[in-house]
């Protein structure tokens, strides 16, 4: 099912609200914790030897993280909130009119959901589909939890894909909207950005060699917020987990860091990007060429951040296969030495701003 | 119309997008430009001797509010973006079968917009229903257009109704969901807010003599841009603009300040309220006598927060009557020399907190 | 010695180097450590069962603030850091010829702090100069223990003196100088700021019946941090604790939030003045008539603000007399009935910004 | 004079207050003005065809930077202001007793200085001492000119000079204080920074073939006002403008970017450093292997950086020659193949984390 064709269902597709937790198995517990709870203040709902429930502190839902001890570094679920119970009917039948590998169960597959759907997808990942949920406390007037870094919201999820217009078309016929893309003057696209929630995305395609998990991203109200989880981290002598910014996205305008957790998954903090709502909210298409597109001031994109990625687990627990891009990849058309990418056209870079490829 | 029960429609409502734009009618029109473009840095999409066409920076309609030159200060529309042009077909029916006075025009009311629906709504306000509108350039990405108090979006209404209650159940049939409201013990509604596009609110129903707006607020993306539009105010010996805040709010969680234009329409600026998107989001309800429900900080609203408010007009450009509340207003039932309100139940306030009220 | 003409010295002053600590009596030590410890995250450096000693995240000398229980609320010492230890002797011979009640302690008044020479000053107040001093870490690079609302510096003292330009003659004599003032029409001084170390103060002194303590200055880093702790104090359900702010002084130009503390002692946070440092540094003198001069956005200042002060202490312990303003009280001459404050000369307020004088 | 030991004059050193102003030699003028008024927002005091008076916004003096048009982009003075006139005169006798050269001018080299005396320092650079200067408009409350990004103070100089301790041990006597500096474990020193006016520098001392210029240094209040100066140059494609950052900064904690300006020289822009001005105050010495020394995140710090600054003039307008540095660089002992530098002293970094360096 990860090539050829994927056919349009005509069953209804399920109405999404938002991406709402995703399920990530982690090789070491304790390390986890101390990442996403004593570093990154995440809330723990509940706990046990082998899982830790998180959620960020405007939520009002059970969770938006399990971290689950297991073998493999991998994520088990991409986990979407629906608007009905009826829509976990809709997803499940969408899924098997597509052939996808579908599990249904009444009890949910994670503590505090309940009747709940995964499917190992067309692109390979697993997704989920749930409406009943704990409620727990939404801790938004809750100050004196926050610390200086507080995560607020999960905002997104990113996925690595070979091809982005096949995977692109899917969701698309599943209800997501694309806001924004990276294309080049040949056609080929690099990136999709889509959402379901008016934001700029609940997820976005990566082309790369996938399925593989990129990124889950979590907000803050501010951008003091995000460079304090950087001070932090230099503080506590683990500067090595910034693993790309702070910067400024020109794709989302978004003001971002990417870290990576003790298993190498990467985690996104992310403020401030714009509404999406409209159903005729212009898309942005972004030249790969254009070296403001990743970071709107030019700084240059580490190699691990086009390379790296998480492997995503089928319905069995077992890594899905990687399958290769054919297509050129992001990195090789814009740091080599061919210094192709532009801040202004027809303009070239500054010698100083080439150090770093040369 | 203004009184008695509002009959639920059997016509389907239509799916409302977001509040979109206010035209409001001022009485100096270069006293206006003054506030709104040289002072608050709204952006102008287009104006001539007697309109100004404005929009926030990441805004890609053609405008968020339309300032129109007439002979008395008032609002002459509240207006909404629907999902589909049939949406205003839809509007057009239930609010003709509400027995509302509907008007409509197939090139709209105002320039930019096309087909667009004109109603009397059962509580007296001017409400509009449009979906067709020009695009104009989204200037999210045009940081050298920023100012230090860059306003980015439209984010609500706020109108004077006096049954809330009577209010609020026409606007959850019109398809509004209610986040947070104001009661007392005795089961009184002083206040409610409630949204369409996932955020606290597209408008709300504050308790008084009406129909008459409230204010319109727009969006910062930091609480420092509000802070900054203070001290430039002050700088230009204008503070007297500022009528409430800076402060947090209680319901909304928001960070907000509240001025008074020259005609004295009330304008929030507003930022950092949560996700509300879900439909079992949970409604929040604050105790009239919580004296945080208002300000987080106990900071005092002022009188003229609660007595002043525009007049709106009908659809020939008259001034509605208004209707007086019968119901307890806030304002008495909270800083009178009664001392209702409390910080901690059942302990009284520090002298120092009573010096306004003495 | 509280009242009459202070001679000049012949000795020569000490070199005077900043505001370093104040020790302040607590009448409930637990409920004292609650708010400058749990609440405001000031640091411990040591603490007993009758004495706790705090620092900022910055300092690097062993404390900033000493709270030490007693049966009165009042402030034992206002004390300060020379450049030399000669200039304890300096200090010593300044005061001895200016005829006031001097003690000298070779091993200091309190823990960390060695040979040090405390004084009964011409106005009243309980002056310490002091070299001598443990070095403790500074904590300046540990992000790990800032929090949302991190207290960075002391800045500054504030005394309360009926006779300002008398205490003015007094403290420039000393060796500070005055950065700006508040005066009226009649020449009568309300106010006064004066430094040493470079910024706005050190100390101001502000016209009122005295001698007594008027507050205790800590900077943050940036204006958000203000506004977390007064976030965290509603959290708390301890909002009545914030007694004026925030806002932006006209005076100083910095961002300002005014607390109490559990005996009353009233604790300023502060950010972002200007530097001083240069011998013609121009004055600012402002009219007592602006009502932009002690909230730049012409926010009304609480009665309390004017009224309340802490008792200080003489070297036996025993609370100083307090002394009665005769010149006009600001508070008088500003908020009173007769409206005399302007936003703009010549022009009167809006009715919406009386409401508070009513 | 710029090899050798420099003698210990027995004349008085003055008493300087603090880096004043920076005479800057550029060869386009427009350009000039367009990044240092346009996009930087610097206010001109005055201008002519070949001369641009700037300050930044709470400065009371005629300028902080002098753009001068000539022939070759260079430093033609870095300007110091002293205490009181007497120190020009005891300036001129300690560069002379130095032997070297000196010039003298009772009405100034620059428009708004008077009485002045220039130096071609020890070290080869071009020094000023002046007391005399126009007072101007200290715009601090003008918030109406305030940009997004302003810039409210000149903090410090940077100078590019082969022997660090040599450099050190003249401004030292001089009277400047050390408060950090870089080492490694064979006692090279690499860097040393040193301050007049209370904050972590006035200028510092940068190994590398001098006397050059690494750069001048303007502050801002806040962290988000550096971020809006880059979203700034993206947005009007000039972001190859940004050389290195935004970070935060281990030595002196501060937030930082660096610039480049239309001829090359290297501006950064500053913000939040802590207090210094105790005598004891306590020196902090970085290992030169510690990858957070430069940026407290571990971010790269791009080569160009090491290796690019801007030639000084002597007094006749000459470029100085430049003099190999003979100890070993800086950026060849840290970010070559050998992957020395470390965040966890005996931890190898993790691959991704090395991508910049393979």
């Amino acid at each position: 099912m990860t090539n050829g064709i994927i056919p349009t269902p005509t069953a209804t597709p399920p109405d999404i609200l938002r991406c709402a937790f995703m399920e990530l198995v982690v090789t070491d517990l304790a390390a986890s914790r101390e990442f996403y709870v004593d570093i990154l203040g995440l809330v723990v709902t509940e706990e046990s030897d082998t899982e830790i429930y998180l959620r960020s502190l405007e939520e009002f839902i059970h969770h938006n993280l399990v971290l689950r001890l297991g073998p493999v570094a991998a994520v088990a679920s991409f986990s979407y909130r629906v608007r009905t119970p009826e829509d976990v009917d809709r997803a499940e039948a969408y899924y098997r009119e597509l052939g996808c590998r579908v599990e249904r169960r009444a009890t949910g597959f994670v503590r505090g959901v309940g009747d709940s759907v995964r499917v190992e997808d067309p692109l390979g990942f697993p997704y989920e589909f749930f409406y009943q949920v704990d409620h727990v406390e939404r801790l938004a007037w809750n100050y004196e939890l926050y610390g200086a870094g507080a995560l607020v919201r999960l905002d997104h999820f990113n996925q690595v894909t070979p091809d982005v217009p096949r995977g692109r078309t899917y969701m698309e016929e599943l209800g997501f909207r694309v806001t924004e893309d990276i294309k080049d003057e040949d056609g080929v696209t690099y990136a999709a950005w889509m959402h379901r929630k008016g934001t700029v995305h609940d997820t976005a395609l990566t082309g790369g060699d996938g399925p593989r998990m990129h990124h889950i991203a979590f907000s803050t109200h501010e951008k003091h917020n995000i460079i304090y989880i950087c001070d932090k981290l230099g503080a506590l002598r683990k500067s090595d987990t910034i693993e790309r910014g702070p910067g400024r996205h020109g794709v989302s305008n978004a003001f971002y860091l990417y870290l990576r957790d003790p298993d190498g998954h990467r985690v996104e903090i992310y403020t401030q990007d714009y509404y999406t709502g409209d159903p005729d909210n212009p898309v942005v298409t972004w030249d790969v060429h254009d070296n403001q597109r990743r970071d709107w001031w030019g700084s240059p994109v580490v190699p691990s951040w086009y390379t790296d990625a998480s492997p995503v687990l089928d319905l069995d627990g077992i890594p899905q296969p990687i399958v290769a891009r054919e297509e050129p990849s992001e990195m090789a058309v814009t740091i080599g030495a061919d210094g192709f990418s532009y801040t202004r056209k027809g303009e070239d870079m500054p010698e100083y701003k080439l150090g770093y490829q040369l």
